[in-house]
């Protein structure tokens, strides 16, 4: 009998729980990891002591949010590792991360953030994209259509570059984003020497 | 006999203005154009009251800093227009406006803010380089060295990206925007067509 009760209570904490985490992607991708706990209780339309039940530390659920965004990623360098032609592999997968960085300020922080900040699963996860992206560029290095001294620290740059962008730029964020990504990737394809 | 006690106030008043405008160079380098003007007044030795005087109002002394880094800039887009080479005269300046950008977080606010939040001689100096800009990429791509699509929003871009970088990034905030720069240039640069 205890067990046929405890049944729907579980099903209300995971929709609490599911709850949670779509407010606070949606709030961490507006305003940047630091917004108010408050806040997402409130759009989430639960209390702020189920939200602490959660998760009880900020880093607790700024850890589960972007665990799924950082999944995100890692599946696109693996659909990047899979694509026949390496700098398409390459391009796709450094357009779609800065496009996921131009929607979401907090992803900007996580990806570029030390590694002490992010912990437990979201630090593995990020290792994993970030071992897959540099088989990325090595592979479209052995093609010849990267330039030899490119390195996965040209990523970051690229990435602190495009928060800037994205949180500098006004309406025209999105647009001065892509302008970016684009001319910065025209200079790392390896000429035709 | 009242012009004889005169010069050695004004040489004062002069040196004093000198000092202040040296302070203000530093300290809104270091911290923006929002960073306190006291710390200003103390670090160029004078008292607040000497520093109301020059400068009555903050828009008053941003003006004068900014009108001397933006002569700066005039000064840059004539030496790249005097190049007979119109790719390195576009490149030496662009490289050297990043450079001044990178060392002066208050120029970066400068240079992307809107019209209306500078006036005077620094609103007149802003346009003058930007009209330069202009011509000077017109040459460049005439000459075929640059990309036909390139606009001067892409300076903008660039700039914002700049920003991004030198006020995001930790010690190597110099060694990642030169790369910025560079890999940025290398992607405006016209190919072999």
């Amino acid at each position: 009998v205890a067990r046929v009760r405890e049944q729907p209570l579980r099903a209300d904490a995971a929709r609490n729980r599911r709850a949670l985490l779509d407010a606070a992607t949606r709030v961490f991708g507006e305003r940047g990891i630091e917004a108010p706990l408050d806040d997402i209780a409130r759009s989430a339309s639960v209390g702020n002591a189920t939200l602490y039940r959660h998760f009880p530390t900020r880093c607790d659920l700024v850890g589960a949010v972007f665990a799924e965004r950082m999944r995100d990623a890692v599946e696109a360098v693996e659909r990047g590792l899979e694509e026949p032609d390496p700098w398409i592999g390459f391009r796709d997968y450094v357009v779609g991360l800065c496009r996921m960085q131009a929607e979401d300020v907090g992803l900007a922080d996580v990806f570029i953030s030390s590694v002490d900040a992010v912990g437990g699963e979201l630090q593995e996860l990020r290792a994993r994209a970030y071992a897959g992206f540099t088989e990325l560029a090595e592979r479209a290095k052995r093609a010849g259509a990267l330039r030899q001294d490119f390195s996965p620290d040209d990523m970051l740059v690229l990435l602190t570059a495009n928060a800037g962008v994205t949180t500098r730029a006004g309406a025209d964020a999105r647009a001065e984003s892509e302008r970016l990504v684009s001319v910065f990737l025209d200079g790392l394809r390896a000429g035709p020497t």
